[in-house]
């Protein structure tokens, strides 16, 4: 036998987001668990990301629910979770307490392995989250958001390597949500960690398959010595998904590498998606197919349209491609973030800005506090004169220590906050739901009791609605109404389908 | 600079036929030649293969009007195409005469490089195309058929190179039209070769995309020595296609090989494509993802959906388990040919009979010639009981010699048939034509005047027949007229949507 290669799972959780907007229910997952329980992955990612916020959001599922499911359906393979560090799954910066809490109550509902990272790869921002897991004795993956810029260099990331191992985590990921991590570098990162933190450094390397050349990736990283790698099954991969985990398997044949996965175990979990898939078509993007243009702009695609609604907003729909020769030099401007949520989203609109009103005329609140520090630090160093730009507009100063830092403790105000709302059952779960979504947990409480919704269709009212751009369900038993022309005589014609 | 991996761009003939059924019309491919003959290519495919029988059977297009319509606008990058042998581009065996006549006549037409393959990988199939190739002063490509049983190892396929060489082969090429190579032996298949043959031999690699490994066989093709790789434009790859052409140039960054391709000439060739391909949308297959299970079971995904045909057909729907189980072993009765048309049908069609109609109690008449030899050699040896019913089914001998040596000259017989057709030039490629396709042709020659149809269809009168998840919200306001059949008696209906 050859070196064992480990992989974890994604199919419970990135590829549905990646693939079907994060609308997937508990329901649809849960006829498969026996067969990914016992596949025998490393781990599976069913957590975290999106998929909290698509719970409470728009299918009525109170997340720790799916969580706890999970765990009672998968009780063999260790669980994963995707965490955004000081972030935890919500869209600003917690204070310290409450992420203990949630890495706390997670690990106790069953979460098994956290991977934690920062938009800005600012590790201060993940320190809290490390050490909080550490302490549940539950896995800590620290993480590298990968991207390409002249400051990310090999050394620069596997010095973060060194740093995050320094930190206490059980292991590194190399994080390319945008496919950007091609072969030579995939096998000089993993060899210059393994160099640097030890060859027993366990490297878990992810890529979306966006860019169609990252499966090749996943083969140099394997061959510098790669432990894990993150696939999806094949008929919920691709497009701006991961790469199959079939492919993966059938790939390393005779090369002295394998999986030891189970196949027979994974094809019924392939088919069953397979069929889910198309129930849940009216989510699915345009794109399935490669993109090699983000080489090139370094603008993943889901921020090029976001870019593109906001340009005709403004009626000026026909100046894209002034904007994406903008970005570059924003992000240059700011320090060279990458681009992932929320960077991706500010970068893009101050780009959208310079060139409706002028460069940096008019400063988004955003990103003015990116500039300033206020989400944390970045590789590289920031333009002066913008700098100045963004202390004027916010009245502030520059900051350089870690933001959190300048929060005061949050949890006592939260929790009567959130137990008084209707509905609220007074757990720290619940408050938990609270602190990340106010808004929509208001609403989620409410409405839990009536239990999950489902938003896939089945094909049979799918199919008319398929015509329409938005997904909307036309109701498939509406007759319409045709004008038919027989031989040069109209008849109005009535179509409906058989009862 | 390091080392130049040569590309040949397959866009305009093998990428369509395979994701298209080989309808595109000359009209659509025009617009792109300039930017495809100035990119860089090794070689540009763009004829043979299936073209020549669409453009005469679907398109009332001429084969070497396009041929020489290719030679005008891409004068620079030599063209490509792909040759069976002795069954020239039809489906029988030709006498030894009207070979050397067809590639004579592809030479003066504008044809550059030769890809010459039999089904059975029998070289004596080739040895007649070859020769005439060399003496037209053009490049002929030798090619091995990949495929995976007990007898067609390494050395087998190695030793299959050495002839081809030593027929005086200008290239090797490794077709893999079902996407069976995986890296492993692709690096072995690729070294044996180099290693047995000199390093100066030139090794072409051609890889289907289907089963999601083979861009990584490609990698390891070139560290083992590859010369030339087959890649098509993004928009028009993937799936039972091919693996992206930018991809394989972004993929080399770094690694010390490099295609020498110019990016931005390719880019306009592939938006072209994406735009031209939802105009073809109806010829679409389903399958746009990766199917591994072609690993497991040798069978081609289109020789499963024939075989699921002929069993509906025959009320037995529900066998094609026991079909899928048979095919192998019929395939190793026979000698283990590699599955492609002809073989891939003439084994699947048994594989039904015997499961229909019990174990080879009825053969076909294809299966007996090709256990009998007719058709070439196999690698494998055959099953004597299955040869013995064979030879008392068609009451001839089994051969061991050239097939084509039985035959008898035809030439002049095929002159005086397709020069008495109505609308026939009396040209020699004419006569080629009736050779090959003598039905096909005698309704061409009749409407050749009318010059090409295409089969594309603008999007907004293909929206509410494809009900694509694509369509336009609103109706389409363009009449279509359908023929319905009301009473036994047809009628031709206007149909519009009422105002």
């Amino acid at each position: 036998m050859g070196r064992k290669i480990e992989v974890t799972e994604l199919v419970l959780r990135d590829a549905h987001q990646s693939l079907l907007a994060t609308r997937m229910a508990m329901e649809d997952m849960v006829p498969v668990c026996e067969d990914l329980d016992n596949a025998g992955y490393w781990s599976l990612e069913c957590w975290g990301g999106a998929t909290y916020d698509a719970c409470i959001r728009y299918l009525n599922e109170d997340p720790w629910e799916r969580l706890r499911t999970f765990k009672k359906l998968m009780p063999k393979t260790p669980l994963q979770m995707l965490l955004r560090g000081q972030n935890l799954l919500g869209y600003r910066h917690y204070e310290d307490d409450v992420v203990a809490r949630f890495c706390d109550k997670s690990a106790e509902n069953g979460m098994d392995v956290f991977r934690i990272f920062d938009a800005l790869n600012d590790l201060r921002n993940l320190q809290t989250a490390i050490a909080a897991v550490k302490r549940t004795g539950k896995h800590a993956q620290g993480t590298i958001c990968y991207t390409v810029s002249p400051v990310h260099t090999i050394d620069a990331f596997v010095e973060m390597a060194q740093q995050l191992k320094d930190m206490g985590c059980d292991s590194i990921c190399i994080k390319d949500m945008a496919a950007l991590l091609k072969p030579q570098p995939a096998y000089d990162l993993v060899k210059g960690i393994k160099e640097k933190c030890g060859e027993d450094t366990l490297v878990h390397v992810h890529c979306h398959a966006t860019t169609g050349v990252t499966l090749v990736s996943y083969m140099k990283a394997i061959e510098a010595g790669c432990d894990i790698v993150d696939t999806s099954v094949s008929s919920l991969s691709l497009g701006s998904g991961h790469n199959p985990t079939e492919a993966l398997v059938e790939m390393l044949e005779g090369t002295g590498y394998e999986t030891g996965l189970d196949l027979d175990r994974i094809k019924p979990v392939s088919d069953h998606f397979a069929k889910v898939r198309t129930r849940y078509r009216h989510f699915m993007g345009e794109f399935t197919g490669v993109d090699t243009e983000i080489f090139k702009s370094q603008i993943p695609g889901g921020m090029i349209s976001n870019m593109e609604s906001q340009l005709k907003a403004q009626g000026a729909g026909d100046r894209l491609h002034e904007v994406l020769e903008e970005v570059p030099r924003v992000r240059a401007d700011c320090g060279f973030p990458p681009l992932v949520t929320p960077s991706s989203q500010i970068v893009g609109t101050q780009a959208v800005f310079n060139v409706i009103m002028g460069k940096y005329q008019t400063l988004t609140s955003e990103f003015a506090d990116l500039m300033l520090g206020y989400y944390g630090s970045t590789l590289g160093e920031k333009n002066p004169d913008v700098l100045a730009l963004a202390e004027a507009r916010q009245k502030k100063p520059v900051i350089t220590g870690r933001p959190a830092d300048l929060l005061t403790p949050e949890w006592e105000q939260l929790r009567s906050e959130a137990t008084a709302l209707d509905g609220c059952n007074g757990s720290d779960e619940d408050v938990l739901t609270f602190a990340m979504f106010p808004q929509v947990s208001t609403k989620f409480f409410k409405t839990r009791s009536e239990g999950p919704k489902s938003l896939a269709k089945d094909p049979v009212s799918q199919a008319p609605a398929a015509a329409a751009p938005t997904g909307k369900a036309e109701p498939s038993r509406e007759a319409v109404t045709y004008v038919v022309t027989l031989h040069g005589k109209e008849h109005q014609v009535k179509v409906a389908p058989a009862a």
